[in-house]
């Protein structure tokens, strides 16, 4: 099973990973903002209680990549993934504080082949995570491109001969 | 000028932001992919090569997060903005690759009062990013919400007495 990697093929609709846990670190939240999103709700705890978001909160940008390394560990390192072309759907329903657990599920809406490149199908996604109080924090959803079986395989497994 | 910030009512439709230059560092794209998006072409060059990317790739969600910090640095830090909901719309147009330089521009699609939060507005933007060859490599929307200007300046910007 570890040996082969999940296919387009595998990702029916109504198929769902999980996703999580994640425990998300004030160090964690201070070190992506300074990077990439530094604003003082992200930097700072006082800064962040003055905000509307009510604590050190981390960026909703961040809340995005750790969705991404969530879907990374479930499901998308083992499977034959090629990237993908956007996000179609992200809202960052609630603030994500230090100190949160994040958890959830992805859930495959739609799949179908690709007519620009053979051999390879788009399956779309619905990602919802939430906290460790079952509030909802994140939704999102977007489409992984991701090659179907190679037709070898296909011939192989017909094992009782004629 | 810098003594104060860009509120809300700064943000009129149809004004534009320029977004970068910023040059895309091998380093910096293995670091994110790393932690937060560990597929084999945002990792390794090579692996990088043999995929439809054609090189070391940054993860879409490492390019998202460089447009965000794109935006601090061009309005979003010198502005009363009180963070965001989410991400309407995100194309990853074309790889984004080792040595690349982005640079590009938000542009205000539209702005309107919150009813939820009174003194505050929700700024529309639409962001364009292209690379050094002029390809578009990311087009988003999303919105942010801004404070607007303080009363007691309003009342204070009436210099002329009657």
């Amino acid at each position: 099973m570890s040996a082969e990697k999940l296919s387009f093929e595998d990702f029916e609709p109504g198929r769902r990973f999980l996703l999580g846990p994640k425990l998300v670190l004030a160090e964690e939240i201070i070190e992506f903002a300074s990077e990439f999103d530094p604003q003082p709700m992200h930097l700072d705890e006082a800064a962040g209680r003055a905000s509307i978001l009510g604590g050190l909160a981390a960026s909703g940008w961040h809340t995005s990549a750790m969705l991404m390394r969530m879907m990374a560990d479930s499901y998308v390192l083992n499977a034959l993934c090629e990237g993908a072309p956007g996000i179609d759907l992200m809202e960052w329903r609630k603030p994500v504080l230090a100190g949160d657990t994040l958890q959830g599920h992805s859930s495959v809406l739609e799949a179908r082949p690709m007519r620009s490149r053979q051999g390879m199908g788009i399956v779309k996604f619905r990602h919802a995570v939430e906290n460790q109080r079952g509030e909802l924090i994140c939704l999102s959803e977007n489409s992984i491109m991701i090659r179907m079986r190679p037709q070898q395989d296909t011939s192989m497994s017909s094992e009782l001969p004629a």
